[in-house]
């Protein structure tokens, strides 16, 4: 079996149609869930973007992996889904973005070249390269194009496309009589960007898709990484104008959010983004461009998955579609990503398993609660690998994609947010250290611990399901508080980083103590077994009668 | 400066004649003490040793380095002391124990080679060897003599101890009508070590850390490491028969200690370790040799500052002497180390800071909450080097060391203790994940939380200092164990992974997105400065009239 993990970027998870878009309509997505099972509530660890991945590629936790935000380097040796894979046999490959950053130094303490291939692994997340591309080949006083990093651009010069950034200037800018009308600036959303459609993002990416396909030896994991429907919101026609502000749903907020809000959702709604979502103007240029992109996006779905019939990989592929985050889109007054509200920290999680053992699932959702990081275990079963619960802080899904109702799966899921690089966190006055957020959510309730002396936020979902009333100072609800904090607090102690040996190797040892010669609490020699003492009674050796001594 | 960290294995917070021992007299440590601070609260991160080992190597807490037992490979890139302080211009060598395992699969996975000199570091817990010696030279069926593990081993070759392994039949055994009265053998505790004094480990470690300053460059920290007091228990002469049955104090113990005890800690009195200790007769031949071996490493002190003191380095060497935990023997039925009461947790900490800032602490005591990560920040600081607050987390002692009371001291301590592998986790049933103890304690009480469904334990310290007198299940003290429980949390939500990121680098990155060219939030060119936009504006580039579109 292979695995095809596809993540897009910002992909929010009611932005589909078998989600339920009222206006949208993703029949190639739609398909998959009509073969796998969608998952209704699916967390990510992070609701950004380097976080939330490097949960995705190590299977553990923000806090436990350590790259905590974007641009946080993910600590040298730390053990991924590509170790674990190619320990099962399976090789691991990327085609998209990361959003990893090497540990430099870690690499130098450690004398790691980067053109090594263990050095190559290591900058870049455990993964084989097919092709990097993180997108966002920004510009400006301090602009970080890099070639090396960016083949979608030299993609774009090789195909005539002119200048040093022709991702910037055409990919994602609009024409306005003659000058770039860039697509940085929302007010141009609602223009066509600048390119020939077939040579925008998403199609060369899934060009980039089929001819690893057509050439991988099995098995083989593809992470399938697009940028899109990410931020700069352009896309070229046709897909520019296939929506309009009549089909941009009502904002899920509400007037009383705004008075006396918890300060770290205060702060985050007073940012320039959340500024700029909170005006209708902004939400009708940007969510049609938003839309267009996935209606892309689903298109090139359809061009992918026809190719797996035809060449037969759809018997032998697990396919999963998910997303790194959501995006607020002006809900809750907000802008990007950042706090656990649905929009932000719920994501599309749909898993087609080829298997037979899947078919009583098949077209089926599933409303547990499952995790970003309970994938990494669910490919190391498909690939046959031993289970690295030592490592790996999520849970294979493969019970639940088999009808399987597992008895003690998780009651809560947990997220977090570190944003002591944000405005938010200057303006609150917060350390880097206390800018941290924690989400503990069950069925019915979504819970929000803020370090640095903030009260908590609460959530009733069953009779609050848009999260508009927070309960936080809410004293009625102390026991739902104290719950969420015992929870919290289990959470916090978890073991995460006993990654040198596992639960099955402490079994095996068990008991060996006083096999290896090492007697403890013993008085004479009659309290413990002959055989354990054999070298501890005898005559005492002799060299002759020039010992030494 | 030079740091000398010198480090005993097993050795109480209480005997020493500068803690108030009634018979051992310990001049040579004792003068330290009179030259520098006392800490009468210091606790180890977790009262096993390579737990405490490898958090004192790291700066860091048992569940964050994850090597949470004896025999636990700590995970490849683990940054240690050493590179702390190599990276402040420091050398940082080993002359003796550390209880470190390589991460072999660790290793392999980034293709690091045990005879480089960052294999190994790495395979050295970030230490350059002088001496490594673990002590325990164990044989038996699965023995694991290794000689180049054992250079004091191949010593006693050298001076023609006869065998393979003089350690276990000459240093570690008594003589006994010509055979071999095994040190491992309680009952032969009051025997003579059947070895010339001189030859006895202790003294051969002291000669390899003056042989080590001799030809030292500085500047220098020596981790000068111990095996004793440690077990086996048994000492040669004229050590062996100083200390008789009447300088063995009574043991701190109730039988109520006994009725109905906490699970966890009833499992540990009743194994075979518990057991013995519980007999007089163990108490009346053990102590008397640990006293001995006591009585023997100061006597080498005094010869070790003796030497310091002859050639200078007495001025400008930082003298730390401490222990990895303490030991029982017999406290409260138990024997060895393991659980969180004083004897076994709580260790001798003396420093002696040679600058002048110190000079208003001379031969004081301190009690405030420290512990042993504590002096990893201690020692970078004293080097020179820049705080690395996002990887050690304890906190230089240096104000404390210089008469400076901190406000913000902490205001409770924590220690762990991982007993998957012990018989007692056997037959509680636990799993190794839930078979992990918590402490945290404060000036009045010390509280235990264990995995796995157990009520807490709790003393109350200023009541009950013995530690008698367990009122974890007392209703009256839930607002104690609650606010233990709130500490616990905390903690266990601390950030401890974030190491390629510093506080610094975060404060210093913020508000410096913009400039990267990634506009976020900006609805038109107007709302953003225009030096930030000049990529976004102005003519569409062109290549002339073939440029490919």
């Amino acid at each position: 079996m292979n695995i095809l993990f596809i993540m897009f970027d910002q992909l929010r998870f009611d932005y589909l149609s078998c989600a339920g878009h009222p206006h949208l309509h993703t029949p190639h997505i739609d398909s998959i869930a009509e073969k796998g099972v969608r998952f209704t509530r699916a967390y990510v660890q992070s609701p950004v973007c380097g976080a939330s991945r490097m949960s995705c590629y190590t299977g553990r936790y923000a806090s436990s992996h350590g790259a905590q935000y974007n641009g946080y380097p993910l600590r040298v040796g730390e053990i991924t889904l590509g170790d674990h894979l190619r320990g099962a046999g399976m090789g691991c490959w990327l085609i998209g973005k990361t959003h990893m950053v090497v540990d430099a130094k870690g690499m130098e303490r450690l004398g790691l070249a980067r053109d090594s291939v263990v050095g190559a692994r290591q900058a870049e997340c455990g993964f084989d390269v097919w092709q990097r591309d993180d997108g966002l080949w920004a510009e400006g006083p301090d602009g970080f194009y890099d070639a090396k990093r960016s083949p979608y651009n030299e993609f774009l010069k090789s195909k005539g496309y002119p200048g040093d950034n022709p991702w910037n200037d055409f990919a994602n800018s609009a024409a306005q009589e003659g000058d770039i009308a860039s697509g940085w600036f929302m007010a141009n959303a609602d223009k066509p960007a600048n390119i020939a459609e077939e040579d925008s993002e998403t199609p060369w990416l899934t060009s980039e898709v089929i001819r690893f396909i057509e050439q991988a030896e099995g098995p083989w994991c593809a992470h399938v990484s697009y940028i899109k429907p990410h931020w700069p919101y352009i896309v070229p026609a046709p897909y520019h104008d296939m929506y309009g502000p009549n089909h941009v749903p009502a904002a899920t907020r509400h007037p009383s959010e705004r008075i006396d809000p918890h300060p770290v959702y205060g702060a985050f709604m007073n940012n320039v983004i959340g500024q700029a979502f909170a005006r209708d103007e902004v939400r009708q240029k940007v969510i049609p461009a938003y839309m267009g992109l996935i209606k892309q996006i689903d298109d090139q779905m359809g061009r992918l998955f026809g190719f797996l019939k035809e060449t037969g990989r759809m018997d032998d592929t697990m396919i999963v579609i998910t997303s790194d985050h959501g995006d607020y889109l002006g809900d809750h007054w907000l802008g990007e990503k950042d706090l656990f509200h649905d929009p932000s920290v719920k994501v599309p999680l749909i898993i087609y398993d080829p298997r037979a053992g899947a078919d009583a699932t098949r077209g089926t959702t599933s409303d547990a609660l499952v995790q970003a990081i309970d994938l990494a275990p669910t490919f190391l079963e498909a690939a046959g690998g031993e289970p690295a619960g030592h490592i790996l802080e999520g849970r294979s899904l493969r019970p639940l994609l088999h009808g399987e109702t597992p008895e003690d799966w998780r009651d809560f899921a947990i997220s977090e947010y570190d944003y002591a690089n944000s405005p938010a966190c200057t303006k609150l006055g917060v350390t880097p250290r206390d800018a941290r957020l924690f989400m503990v959510a069950d069925k019915r309730w979504k819970f929000m611990h803020a370090e640095g002396g903030f009260r908590p936020m609460l959530f009733d979902l069953e009779n609050d399901p848009q999260e508009l009333v927070d309960l936080g100072a809410n004293a009625a609800h102390a026991d739902v508080i104290a719950l969420m904090y015992e929870r919290l607090g289990k959470w916090g102690r978890r073991m995460s980083q006993r990654v040198t040996r596992s639960d099955a190797d402490i079994e095996a040892a068990r008991g060996k103590g006083r096999r290896k010669g090492i007697l403890l609490g013993v008085f004479e020699g009659a309290d413990v077994d002959d055989h354990l003492t054999v070298k501890y009674r005898g005559p005492i050796p002799q060299n002759g009668p020039d010992q030494g001594r």
